[in-house]
């Protein structure tokens, strides 16, 4: 039994994996492979519209708003966005709270100003800016939502008038929201939602086709949205698995469900940290994410002792990032209660042993 | 047992897919599956270096010409192709052979000038054109070195003196060819190659960094040079799988070996065609694919019967692109003899019950 706090790719339901190993063998009694199996068919297309519909229901999203499942990751949308949404002589107005929203603001200066109204990046990205004005100009404003390297999040949707986009690659599908207060939402798969390959894009359709540059007919939203997410091959075998995690996932009871387990699993390893004198906590507390959890001993020499310790649990991807050191413990939708008990009592019991 | 003749996504090695399905549960023995595997690991970075060692082996490449498996399908590299290789006041040659290679041009007019050398448009693209010159000044010549929906395919590489840059996605790896004389390679996986998901791109690194626009980090091809196929989470399942039928490829004896069991099985399909009162060819006999075989009845009602007929022999995937009509059949890599030899038997028994 394995206990995967991987940053991502990450867990994913044990009946999901068990479903699409027997997919990749055999298809819906097809007989043939989901691997080898056209696009167009009208089973595979099923599966597309049931997994736009389920993020649509999940997410409880408007008729305005447009789900995609899109090739790449989110780095493909760092560029894809201000080339869809930013003329060049247009702002966007965006948070720096780690490494991804400085890949965001690289790619968005490439197609119109970027203003960088807030940064963490003095404290080594350890906390989430309350302070920052958003200029009346600005095109739209853009936050990450959750920071993986660090493990800070936005508790709350902030507050602003402006035209909101997110990249929610480490916490989409974790916590209710207003997902509809944002006009464009984007996520790698690879965390709560299926395997790496495929990137999950909503789109308010009504931001679109405002921008006066020329765009290749693979990036531009629009002609995605007219072809129902088909407008080429998509990752066949990436958007099925993500179909039947949301399956899943709605199984479970949906966000509402879920979001009430992932508070008490962030909770109980949060709590364990601020018991223990040998671990500490990294991040602010009030920006703590429930995600990704980060805290050191601050001696490498005993790090790496407790991850040792912890290899012979079961216990899999509680490395810390290299920027921040010491561990980091991803508590994804799919990751049970019980592994961050076993991984909590790890925690203890070496902290006796070392007192001993 | 299916016979599966899809275009694409289309059949692969029975046992890739049950090395597949196997590491869907449980990658390498690590309890993990390859879906909740980190790819900055160890053992994921040794499959990608695996796959692209296996493509420089197969296709003899020279140490000029880098591998890289990039997210998305040839639709992406229609643009990031001229996006990295052809200046504004520039001017590329390209032969237009069909859909895919006017999907080419269409993104190709976004960067550069685009100088059409030759068309068989006006034969529904039956064949492959043999008269044309290319402008000295032309950065590069484009070719589509399969057509996957007519069912052409250029027999030699096109005697010229310029820079070559072909699509194969739907030959790859099928037949001997000397690669070195391309500049760049692209080629969707999944024909010959893999699952949907993930691009070949075999790139001469000398042509590189000599357009003067702003090229977004991701769409950069010196950036995943640079980081060995690794600049952002690659399609890790994709990937994977790709590297199992490289493997396969090899063990079977490599490109060499598959062109002539390729060869056969096109010889087998043709000659039942050709010696068919019932079906016809429908593409010049010299540019006859070996991936794609084309050919109708002229009859839509008899057609429809013949695909019901096989349907019950577990053929799929043989109804032709709409575009063309009649029947397409698939004699990709992974396709055996004996499913030709079910299909041209269907043939035979089939005309004769006509005829009786």
């Amino acid at each position: 039994m394995m206990h995967n706090f991987n940053a991502g790719p990450s867990i994913l339901p044990r009946e999901v994996l068990q479903q699409a190993a027997a997919a990749v063998l055999n298809f819906n009694n097809t007989g043939l492979s989901i691997l080898e199996f056209g696009h167009r068919t009208q089973e595979f297309t099923a599966v597309m519209e049931e997994a736009r519909q389920l993020v649509k229901e999940l997410m409880q999203l408007d008729a305005d708003h447009e789900v995609l499942f899109l090739h790449g990751g989110a780095s493909t949308q760092f560029m894809q966005v201000p080339m869809n949404l930013l003329d060049a002589k247009e702002c966007m107005a965006i948070a720096d709270t780690g490494v991804w929203s400085s890949k965001a603001i690289k790619e968005a200066k490439l197609f119109g100003k970027v203003d960088i109204v807030c940064s963490s990046k003095e404290k080594n990205y350890t906390y989430i800016p309350k302070d920052f004005a958003i200029p009346n100009d600005a095109k739209y404003f853009h936050i990450t939502t959750n920071n993986t390297i660090y493990g800070t999040q936005w508790q709350q949707i902030p507050q602003c008038s402006s035209s909101l986009v997110a990249d929610m690659s480490s916490d989409i599908l974790s916590r209710q929201m207003d997902f509809n207060r944002f006009d464009l939402i984007y996520a790698g798969a690879q965390k709560n939602m299926g395997p790496a390959g495929v990137n999950l894009v909503v789109v308010n359709k009504n931001i679109l086709g405002k921008v006066k540059r020329a765009i290749p007919t693979i990036m531009d939203y629009r002609n995605h949205i007219a072809e129902k997410s088909m407008l080429n091959t998509p990752p066949v075998f990436a958007v099925y698995v993500s179909m039947l995690t949301l399956r899943w996932l709605k199984a479970q009871g949906g966000i509402k469900a879920i979001e009430k387990i992932n508070n008490a699993k962030a909770a109980l390893l949060y709590q364990a940290i601020d018991e223990s004198s040998l671990f500490t906590g990294t991040v602010a507390k009030e920006d703590r994410s429930k995600m990704n959890v980060c805290f050191v001993m601050g001696n490498e020499n005993i790090e790496k002792e407790f991850i040792q310790y912890t290899r012979a649990l079961g216990i899999a991807g509680i490395k810390g990032h290299r920027s921040v050191g010491g561990f980091r413990a991803s508590l994804y939708n799919a990751l049970p209660i019980s592994s961050v008990e076993v991984l909590t009592r790890a925690m203890r019991d070496f902290e006796n042993g070392q007192r001993a």
